[in-house]
């Protein structure tokens, strides 16, 4: 097992927080560097002892590290690679946490890496929480992580990244990168959107105001949980995975299009069977997942 | 406070269950009985102590009756209602707990009941789960309760179900059947349908069975958690609410497309702002109703 001497990890919120929370209790990273846009937040991981040190100065946290995490919203992970290759040490290898992987990865093979190695990662973990507060250790026990190597991809660098991953108790998952964009544009990607857009078209219905959610059951707590996330980083997911997500949510209105047609036609039987199949799956699959 | 001496209950599952029991601890019902479809089901009923007894005989049922509770699926309420009028005591009072109201109310008033009374109510309460054995005394305590008198409605009658739905813990609403109609359709009948069509959705895009599933993370969970209410339920209430529900899910789609358009057109900072917006009042209002 690969003990990192230097970790730098860009974005010190749940992910990052907790990766250097988990890293640090296996005893995987030996020195913590943190990097934030901003003193205050990178300031509050190292008094909450997430991080060793911390500056807002990219070249200067990257600068001997044998690995560097970011776990920023997607939209400037290369950017933010870009910016950091002339400053690497020679070895080092870069992750990330991003929920999309093909852009990420197509653009990062295109800056033919020599002396340095990318490992593009998933961790399928996360809590509708942000920032460095809401970290805790365990967040991936138990949770899958997708890795999405490239034809480039260094197999040794890939294998470190894969160690530490399941060091902190994820089971690792090899994917290609665009099969990746497409499941999880259905299974998360889809949901957030679909959230997104039931809060707010509640909230412009009512015409006075927290009234008619006055009558909301616990069903529209649970339905709408996911809407509470972080607006950059979704932002970003939805530019950076625009053509799987236009094209998912396109699908779905299919299927919410035949249902509101079946309610349309009365049809009871086909009613039914549709939230019966429904019941079940969720019983079956979803719940137990 | 209204004690009724014979309270029958149609349909002993969560709700009717659950109001039986809360009822009993609070000494509103002398003696309850519980009408089934089936001997089984009902039988549990009684031997899990929620009835005093049981039929499956409608009118036997129903037979010197305080009160009549309807707690079945929407669909059959009124049919029920018609049924059981003949055998009913002078004085009766009916009441149901159904999720839609306009229709019921209407059909009821074109009975021109003279010697019974009927209160149309909906209390806002439920989990996702069903049957008797999910029933708990404490489902109401603290939630709200529609009632949707009518102009034919008696005002006697109104207030014994008003001090009923109190005395269990609920705060009564008074509201118009087509407001309710249009209130629920929006927070909980629209919710409903739009998850029961994700998860049919995923299911069928899901080439390998179980396979996408594997990178849903506990978001998926909880927004799908509602798509394993009753089959029979929703067939009925989508049928009973039908202008209601195709009108709101028409609006519904044309807001989950205008955020598609955001997408295509890459427009970050509408994103941004959508996003923002959910989280707000996701957090601030429906996160603590």
């Amino acid at each position: 097992m690969t003990v990192f001497n230097k970790a730098t990890i860009i974005g010190v919120g749940l992910i990052g927080g907790s990766l250097a929370l988990a890293a640090r209790e296996k005893g995987l990273f030996n020195h913590i560097i943190g990097i934030g846009r901003t003193p205050d937040n990178i300031r509050k991981a190292k008094e909450l002892g997430v991080i060793d040190d911390y500056t807002v100065d990219l070249t200067q946290g990257v600068k001997d590290a044998d690995l560097v995490i970011i776990a920023t919203p997607v939209g400037t992970i290369v950017s933010l690679i870009e910016k950091m290759l002339p400053y690497l040490k020679k070895g080092a290898i870069i992750t990330d946490v991003g929920s999309v992987k093909e852009e990420i990865t197509n653009r990062v093979d295109d800056f033919h890496l020599s002396t340095v190695n990318f490992v593009g990662g998933h961790p399928i973990a996360g809590t509708e929480n942000s920032g460095v507060e809401a970290a805790f250790p365990d967040l991936f026990k138990g949770k899958k992580c997708c890795l999405t190597p490239s034809k480039q991809t260094n197999p040794s660098a890939l294998k470190k990244i894969k160690d530490l991953w399941t060091a902190v108790g994820s089971e690792v998952i090899l994917m290609e990168s665009a099969v990746h964009d497409r499941t999880l544009g259905a299974v998360s990607h889809l949901p957030h959107f679909i959230a997104f857009s039931l809060v707010n078209f509640l909230n412009d219905i009512d015409q006075s105001k927290e009234r008619i959610f006055d009558f909301s059951a616990g069903g529209l707590k649970d339905i709408t949980r996911i809407a509470a996330s972080h607006p950059v980083m979704w932002k970003d997911i939805a530019l950076m995975n625009k053509t799987q997500i236009v094209d998912i949510i396109e699908k779905y209105q299919k299927e919410l299009n035949s249902f509101k047609k079946l309610i349309k036609k009365e049809d009871s039987n086909g009613l039914f069977q549709k939230v019966q199949k429904a019941r079940n799956i969720q019983r079956n699959i979803i719940g137990k997942t």
